[in-house]
């Protein structure tokens, strides 16, 4: 292998896929990525088994061929190096690396050690705005949860329908819902119905990776892989690609515990209440507990904490009230994740019984909702 | 007490005073901030028994008193309140803070228990010119490194001379060394050569409280304290004073150590030579070694490094050389640390044998020089 590419470009890719590598004392040869070349483009690649990510780009071959070497020290060393051509050449048993006046040899690995990366067939997929995609994932990915008992909430929930494709999270005490209707869903083959349970971490990752992407991202899926790729109009060719198990089993059927109904409506400016909600988290208790009495006479609520080490505080909010008089305790830190996940400057909140699933939504964007469990007044101490 | 205050004022001295707070489970009492009136001004005052932070500013003061509240919840809690007038009020066991639609009260204790701030008496002093002061203090503070051993060390030592301030902290590795010449010395009363060796921590808290300070600084001294307070002159008063114990004991005769003399001086382009270094660390072995080898003939120098492990690495860097070749191993931790300490585009690096000190400086700049021991090359893996 023999090869060069400018630093810049270079840096990029592993800037992308050094968030598959592990630190796997178990497993070391995770801790390193493939260099891989492929008639004129250069593939990075890097795995922790469960997620793979590949980036490709054009780069000057003059010998193909395929090196592995540690992720961390190729990765470090390339992003310290001026931004000029970089010679990248197998020699022996080490990887060659020069730029200017700077020469550096690294170890390599024997390439069929790395793990294969799954193919997954190119057939069924969906085509969505790459901006859209990333933006609702990031609205509900952080709901999700750790389970040992119910892997299914561990991950993400996309169900393909056919009034679009619906991206939901949950940890049993709140859960979100994004729809993303059929407008920005650029072009969709095969099954019109189809659905999977994502890793919370791979579905981090395409936040993270594509989130700035001006372009569309096409999905993949298969029963137990999903590819995301996307696509560049400038180049035939996909520049990063990520391939991610699924969770198996399935998923809760939430649809029936989001209320269709309400007794008292707020609509609240969202940064006000936001604000009010974290001073008064400043004197929750132990369970992370603020009191909302909603007051319609008034125009507003209040809002009571008390933290019996610390003191207590009050506080009152102006809003636009329908509806029923009403006290209900919620988490503070349920209310506050919900609220960061709101992008309108006014926020609607519909509440029933005080032990009943309450939502929270943007004002005039029936995309988003966000339903929350209060906290029993039993259990409020 | 009852007084009001603008709470981005407030908020402006919480920020200064809880840098001395301690977070103490054996003495409870200085997790705590003192508030106290004081004529027509409010009073902020934290501790952690070596450094005491007192902040002062005008108020509104209705009806003068004190009182003890935990600093935590207090500093949180006017942080995110709006920019508008905040009320404070001692009533029966509380403080009431009241500001627009909230309202708040937080337990207190007695005034009696927090500890007693030592007075020094207004007597000797210097005052400088902050920015100078603190800029100087911020390019030897870290060098100084917590020693059981030798206390001493643990602080940074200040020694007034008849030609000016200097400012020496060494961790026996490295040494560095600032001086304030004295026309950076606004006045000077008292004896004209005194020394006193103060905490690493206060050296710090200093360059982050006063760093941005236009005005001067007051260095008042006593036997076992000192204060630093700064100079506002659109006010009669002190805005900030930290009084600090001193650490006992004698500095080491470091002067004895600095080379007077070179046998091999070398000019290099800071920026240059830092990120060589960086790139040469990611490939040092056990003990951070890395080898330089001068070539006068080339007017440059050759940088080695080697991780069994790994790797391994060489670049030729071009300078301006004077003197002998030579082969010398650094630590490239402490060149790294020097470096960052010199604020010139050019350094000079001075070397005699390679088991003798070097000194680093920068170009045209007498102020500050900064001396490292090699590793002996037997050492050196």
């Amino acid at each position: 292998m023999k090869l060069t590419i400018l630093q810049e470009q270079l840096k990029r890719g592993l800037n992308i896929i050094e968030r598959a590598s592990a630190k796997s004392f178990s497993l070391p040869i995770l801790n390193n990525v493939l260099i891989k070349t492929e008639k004129n483009f250069l593939n990075l690649i890097s795995t922790d088994l469960e997620l793979a990510i590949r980036w490709c780009s054009f780069a000057k071959i003059e010998e193909g061929g395929e090196v592995v070497t540690p992720i961390n020290i190729f990765s470090n060393f390339i992003k310290l190096l001026p931004n000029k051509k970089v010679l990248l050449e197998k020699r022996d048993n080490f990887l060659i690396i020069e730029s200017e006046n700077i020469k550096n040899q690294i170890k390599i690995f024997p390439p069929e050690d790395f793990p294969i990366i799954p193919q997954i067939p190119k057939e069924d997929y969906i085509e969505i705005e790459t901006k859209s995609f990333c933006e609702g994932l990031s609205q509900v990915v952080d709901v999700a949860t750790p389970s040992q008992t119910r892997p299914e909430i561990s991950g993400v929930y996309f169900s393909l329908q056919k009034d679009g494709l619906k991206i939901t999270a949950t940890d049993s005490f709140r859960l979100a819902e994004k729809t993303i209707f059929p407008d920005k869903i650029k072009k969709q083959t095969g099954n019109k119905e189809a659905s999977f349970i994502l890793p919370q971490k791979t579905a981090k990752e395409i936040v993270n990776i594509f989130s700035e992407d001006e372009n569309n991202i096409k999905i993949y899926f298969s029963p137990n892989q999903v590819l995301f790729e996307d696509q560049i109009i400038e180049i035939p060719h996909p520049n990063t690609q990520l391939i991610s198990r699924l969770i198996e089993g399935e998923y809760p059927a939430y649809q029936e515990i989001i209320p269709k109904k309400y007794q008292t409506q707020v609509i609240l400016n969202k940064n006000e209440f936001l604000n009010q909600i974290k001073i008064a988290a400043l004197f929750s208790g132990k369970v992370s507990e603020i009191k909302f009495k909603i007051i319609p006479q008034k125009n507003g609520l209040e809002i009571f904490s008390q933290n019996i080490d610390l003191g207590q505080h009050s506080s009152f909010l102006a809003g636009k009230i329908k509806g029923e008089p009403m006290e209900i305790t919620f988490n503070h830190r349920f209310l506050i994740d919900g609220l960061l996940n709101i992008k309108t400057s006014e926020v609607i909140l519909e509440l029933n019984k005080n032990d009943e699933p309450a939502v929270l939504k943007p004002m005039a964007d029936s995309t988003y909702l966000y339903v929350v469990m209060p906290i029993m007044v039993g259990s409020s101490k």
